[in-house]
């Protein structure tokens, strides 16, 4: 894949943005068990972070799908598409066992 | 949809082969119930079947993706498969949270 | 745990009726892959089927907790019930994975 | 809960460790952005960040049941102990639902 964009080119500021909320929201954690905070608070900004970090894996397969994967199929090259379909199910299968 | 075959006729009787044998874990998780199984060895195995469903799911997942998708992408109707690609990303998404 | 009742016991019933209400989904699932149902319809289904399985395994833990894990911590076991309390989130995990 | 510690109490140093490591990860998905890494890859490295939150999300889990559920348990406090537990299997439904 090495000489083409990848498929989220378009929105790189858009994903950058959502990385950088998250990884504060991390430190957000840090500050949580820092300060003693219950437990089950806790555990559900966990649950919070991860909904976001599924929401960033969403935004990148849909683009994957829709550039990469359509791409290839546009140009009529079937072996590759049908390669890159597995290779995407094999990735939301790994979402979904996160 | 209507004159179109799903992505996954070819499969179907593998697929109906698989929802067989969920259909008959489903009933054993019924007699591990009525035999007051310990609720650990009942919840591991909720966990097995669920499994079992979400691999079901992959393959639909993988079929429409190779059948349904590339072949709208491959005939260049580009709203079309764009319009695909982003219902079968919201179909993934209800997995993912199911 | 063979001589105790299982958590679950006081709510067998509704437990069966949820899971033969699960044992049916199935079955309509196979219907649908039987009348060539659109690929994305089966899949939503799919997920339906997956989150009330869930709502299963959600009870089997509370009741577990209730009455298994709690009723050892009272009885002042401590290394009994950290065990069970490692078993049960082992339990999850796998839920989770699943 | 004020008056009391949280159920991780003897395990902040290794908590937020594994915190500054997933923060390290979050970082890491956006330099993977930034040198336009190829999407299945950055997706994989999505899904393993998932993975490494759920594994805090167990870890607060187990503390929690340990020291603050069957804390109740144990004082012989039947209500707390009953709402303890359901609070707890809520938030696992977050996490199985994130």
């Amino acid at each position: 894949m090495d000489t083409e964009q990848p498929g989220y080119s378009a929105d790189k500021q858009q994903l950058q943005a959502r990385l950088r909320r998250i990884e504060g929201q991390v430190r957000g954690l840090q500050r949580m068990i820092d300060e003693d905070t219950y437990c089950i608070d806790v555990l559900t900004q966990v649950a919070a972070v991860s909904k976001a970090l599924q929401g960033v894996g969403m935004q990148l397969l849909e683009e994957h799908l829709q550039h990469c994967v359509a791409g290839a199929a546009a140009s009529g090259d079937t072996d590759r598409t049908e390669a890159l379909v597995h290779e995407a199910t094999k990735a939301v299968e790994r979402m979904l066992r996160a």
